[in-house]
């Protein structure tokens, strides 16, 4: 095995290159292997094997230094800087984080997870080495998909001033998570499939030379700078960004991928590669359902088929089914994804409904804005992004939808713990960013029908909601708890005396068990789904002050700017001094592992809450 | 006068083609008129008083759509649609808007104030028509400046994919605020200037044609469909992206304009309209210092100087002179603002270390992970961005600055009540966003020699910092007062017992009056400088708690996550129930006026905080 010589950062250089594809087909088995059996990302690791081992042959790491953007392709760059037995706890608690993280390797730059940061990140790093006088080579590698973030405009217009060396690499794949969207996707399509784009400028350049005063004419151009390169270089659309254009460049050729980093190294500017690759490159299953292998549970490598096939129904699915009913009962019912409509559960509608489905890329700013143009023109928006990427769209929210208080809702999934995917994917802040915002509603559904009724109540308001849920099974039970929606009203599930358990969403699951076991140890707990967190129902909590000696908010949030806050606030401005507790996420980021895991370390599962409670009693 | 005849929407389409530029003269001068008194953004609106008249007379409004970018340029929009008696009382409480207002007008199609939006908003609007089966026509105005943030790339990249009209019109001034930046700007400064461009182009046509087979290149060129473009149109990025490109046009002929605007509503896609205007076109003083006449205090119109000059420092001003010294001090500070050198107060910075001074443009998501780069590059970057502004880079604070806990420095001006700009520029929320985010450290100074103290605390610290003060005069009270920073450390100005006044920054010189008028009613105040919202001096609360009847905090920023919240939380959490009252900015968006005549609605003065406390004692 080639990868037993693989131990620690360089080692591959000790390869033959007569070996390199042999040892780029045992990565790809290895990262098949382990990822059948812990989960992760498959298809964008399968697709920069080569793209890695090309810049690991090129590169001196750590001085010279990689940014992988998203960075869930970083795997093969685990594998080859000293991190191989890692993979058998990848994304576990304690074990491997799925993306680069600056403590767990000097090889890793910089933390990514959300998308398009890369190029703003390397800038950054290129001037603090010209600053302080340092050598070294700094490359970012950003997919096509990212590059309908807008932040990477921004950045690779910053670039283009550049006067040193900043190499981006920009692997295009034609995905993003599933199918890419838009203008530049088509832009490096026509690129990718334009055979003889580059033969048909020769034959202009060689027409015009063999013209009387032809030369003249090719002379005139050079004089014209950029209209030259328009003649001969295919990605015009970067060099008018101010780049350099290099490519493109198979992706998938280590050698050719060495000789392009060479020439790139030697740019006194910011160049870009253009590399072309293939997503899930090598493994069948993963190659013909790109969106599937993007971020894979436990699969059978012989037919890629799951594991353990899901049996119960999660809160996507609840969304999903709910948005095909809307969009039948009403046709001013549209719905927005940023590049996730599997993710989201938006599928069904898009099939349904394709012309009032907008899938915007990796734009969640653009999303967000867009949706509020939709509703000021009349139609009645759903905006489904998960929680943390929706943190990118906090101002348009706020200056977009919410001064003008739009009827535009907001489904967000993936909210509270999310677990393997660590602190960059946990959706701990959306109740605080949106509760913050004035004429913003906020609610949580307690379980799957709930989330039915609350998106058809959202939509019935005429104004901003966000209704937030999280990820995995869709909780069944308290089934016959299903109070019509008031707003702003609060659902008494069981009125007790002594202890009140207000809970957030999620929560309610939680604080269920805890009053359950509350009640063995010889305590009376009522349990009060709060349902909206803004506007928060006062008088449920006046009224649970009355007869009770402690009130608990119960939320999947940190504490600052949530529920647990605004209750404190109202008991306090109506004088009211019960003893009050506090339970929801701390002020600290949370790292990746199993849910239950990480809610037993965060002393948010039943048994702590019990604890935590008893305590004060 | 012609103006005379202008009182509602469409009035001017009465105004006989040969009077328009005669018009256009009278705007001007009642625009220039009316700003030197009020105050107000004259330079992007002289510019665009062509643009406008032509707009209004190849429209139909309101049925046709304007959206304006960022909406400072809609001045003459205003007066073209009803609205010249509002200029007396423009930007003043109860007066007219400076920027669009739905509820003003039904001529303001979409409330702007940040930049960028305008295209995400129009294509929401263009899909709504679509799919309500309306005719109208579709039009958002955007700067060359607004280009550089990321989102007019995420909505171009979407606008590709039309297949119905939408017409987006590039007001390229050269300018932002300042001047303009990266690539794209010097993309559109090669098309302006490139005299004989069209007439280059068209000779290589004329060459390939006259050579022996050149009609064949040709015609393979044509089916090579873009590549034909780039041998005959000037705006090839704008054709990459996957829009119709027409232009230049001069931005002050308004015929020409009309024209272009009538061949653009034949589109059947998004086209882009390139138009070249002037900053403050026709006024010397404006033309001559496009960025002090950007937004303009009441000024001499014969001199252009202002009416008022101030006369005692700003924090603008005390920020400008610490830069300056921290540079000197540490050649590993930088410095980073994202168009606003001017603003923020860092043009003196930039004039003394070019080399450690980083414009982005309009990009503050690019800015702050940039800054990210920078402090792992080794550097010591601040960030100097508006409250309000900052909002945009919530998810690149939180997810590039926090998670890894970097060492940038955030100097947040304008943090706090504005003023004039209304809604869209109130920078009410930061203490609430930066407070959720795990390690983020935030900081406010009561007076101009603490904020000098916190610049150099913070950069001392080795981690995420913010340090926001307000838009204004530097308060120069309590000078004798500057005890050492210490981590966490509020700081004890009076020390009194029945009421503990905790304030923050802005709100130490109110509280200040507070306790003294609260003293003439026979009661005794502690007056306490919070200085750290995060993490908060739990000591100090809790001391105070000790021997103060009531605590009351303070602070211009929302309820919801500031500071009050933590405080409340942290005498709960350790079984402290005394009185306590919350002094913030209630849950609502707080329009344009006076920022004194604000404070006062919204029971923030002084007086209307002791009256507060006396009816809760």
């Amino acid at each position: 095995m080639l990868l037993d010589e693989i131990n620690q950062v360089n080692d591959i250089k000790k390869i033959d290159k007569s070996d390199w594809n042999a040892l780029a087909e045992e990565i790809r088995q290895f990262l098949i292997e382990k990822i059948s059996v812990t989960g992760g990302h498959l298809g964008s690791n399968l697709g920069v094997v080569e793209l890695t081992m090309a810049l690991h042959l090129a590169l001196d790491l750590p001085e010279d230094k990689i940014i992988w953007d998203v960075g869930h392709q970083s795997y093969t760059h685990k594998l080859l800087t000293g991190r191989k037995e890692g993979f058998d706890n990848l994304r576990k608690w304690g074990g491997m984080s799925g993306f680069p993280k600056r403590k767990e390797s000097d090889c890793d730059t910089f933390d990514t997870g959300h998308s398009s940061t890369s190029i703003s990140a390397g800038l950054g790093l290129v001037k603090a080495r010209d600053l302080l006088g340092e050598k070294r080579t700094i490359v970012a590698v950003i997919g096509d998909g990212s590059l309908t973030g807008g932040m990477a405009y921004e950045a690779m217009n910053n670039a283009a001033k550049l006067e040193t060396n900043f190499i981006i690499i920009l692997n295009d794949n034609n995905m993003s998570i599933s199918e890419n969207v838009g203008g530049v996707s088509k832009y490096l399509n026509n690129i990718r499939t334009a055979a003889g784009y580059l033969g048909l400028k020769e034959s202009i350049y060689n027409a015009l030379m063999s013209t009387p005063g032809g030369d003249n004419v090719v002379s005139k151009i050079r004089r014209a700078k950029s209209s030259f390169k328009q003649l001969v270089i295919p990605g015009m659309f970067f060099e008018d960004m101010g780049l350099t254009y290099l490519g493109p460049v198979d992706g998938h050729d280590i050698g050719a991928l060495v000789r392009v980093l060479r020439d790139a190294k030697r740019v006194k500017g910011a160049v870009l590669i253009h590399a072309l690759t293939q997503k899930g490159k090598g493994y069948g299953p993963a190659e013909r359902h790109p969106a599937r292998f993007h971020g894979a549970e436990p699969f059978d490598i012989e037919t890629g088929i799951p594991s353990h096939p899901r049996s119960v129904a999660n809160y996507t699915d609840v969304f999903s089914t709910v948005m095909c009913k809307l969009g039948a009962r009403d046709g001013k019912v549209v719905a927005i994804t940023a590049a996730m409509a599997d993710g989201t559960g938006l599928k069904r509608f898009r099939n349904m409904y394709p012309d009032r489905f907008f899938d915007v890329g990796i734009a969640e700013q653009h999303a967000v804005t867009f949706a509020a143009g939709l509703a000021v023109g009349g139609l009645k928006p759903i905006v489904a992004i998960y929680s943390s990427f929706l943190q990118r769209a906090y101002d348009q929210i706020l200056h977009d939808v919410c001064i003008q208080n739009l009827p535009v809702v907001f489904a967000i999934d993936r909210a509270g713990l999310v677990g393997s995917d660590g602190e960059t994917h946990q959706g701990n802040f959306d109740l605080s960013y949106l509760s913050q915002m004035p004429n913003m509603h906020v609610l949580a559904p307690k379980n799957k029908w709930e989330l039915s009724d609350m998106l058809k109540f959202a939509l019935s308001l005429g104004v901003p909601v966000a209704v937030r849920y999280p990820r995995g099974e869709a909780y069944a039970g308290l089934r016959d708890f299903r109070a019509p929606m008031e707003l702003g009203k609060a659902e008494w599930i069981y009125e007790e005396e002594e202890i009140a358990l207000f809970a957030v969403g999620s929560m309610v699951k939680t604080a269920e068990e805890v009053r359950d076991r509350l009640h063995e140890k010889g305590h009376w707990a009522s349990l009060i789904n709060a349902r909206f967190v803004k506007p928060m129902d006062e008088e449920a909590v006046l009224t649970a002050c009355g007869n009770h000696r402690l009130i608990v908010t119960l939320e999947e949030n940190v504490a600052c700017g949530g529920y647990g806050e605004r209750v404190l606030d109202c008991m306090k401005s109506h004088g009211k001094d019960n003893l009050y507790m506090n339970i929801s996420i701390p002020d600290a980021f949370v790292a990746h592992g199993n849910v239950e895991k990480l809610k037993q370390e965060l002393g948010m599962d039943a048994d702590s809450v019990v604890a935590r409670i008893l305590e004060r009693l």
